[in-house]
């Protein structure tokens, strides 16, 4: 079973960071909930800002991003589910500079 | 140089969508950038999205989130820049159902 990280509007991209870079640290694996747009928001952050706390452990991240049904207090919700791997080094576009921006 | 899809909060996601699964179709490669928390959520959407318009093309999507410094209006402004790469089949969680989500 992944380890689930659900972040909500309120949620810290920071704190939702340092979640993600310690599941990917020991799990090389995560999973990222989010409902709503300032959710969505946070965790897509988070994710950019985890790149850079595991750039000493040699881990690059790479997401996947799906819809999923969730109930929350008995209403059906879309909620965006984001996996997160390790980015492989195949994963490099050759006009880019390697770290998902433009040169 | 790779296209950049540049998303608002006005964006509807599916016409987003489409945009990027053109540029996949053609290029294998494409960036989507967005500035705000709205225009973020409808990139990720849009992304989403369109890995069900790409299924019929056997091609599935992973993304790498980066921050960039822009300039709008002579205000820099903090954007999240998405590369969006073809999914490698490497790119699989071994407890999820493939999609993204677990089984």
């Amino acid at each position: 079973m992944a380890e689930l990280i659900r972040v909500s509007a309120t949620s810290r991209s920071t704190a939702v960071a340092g979640a993600i870079a310690g599941v990917m640290r020991e799990q090389r694996y995560a999973e990222v909930q989010a409902i709503g747009a300032s959710a969505v928001n946070q965790a897509i952050k988070a994710i950019a800002i985890a790149r850079g706390y595991l750039e000493q452990d040699n881990i690059d991240l790479a997401v996947v991003p799906a819809f999923t049904e969730v109930e929350i207090d008995g209403n059906e919700r879309t909620a965006l589910r984001i996996a997160v791997f390790p980015r492989p080094d195949s994963l490099i576009h050759i006009n880019g500079n390697g770290n998902g921006n433009l040169a």
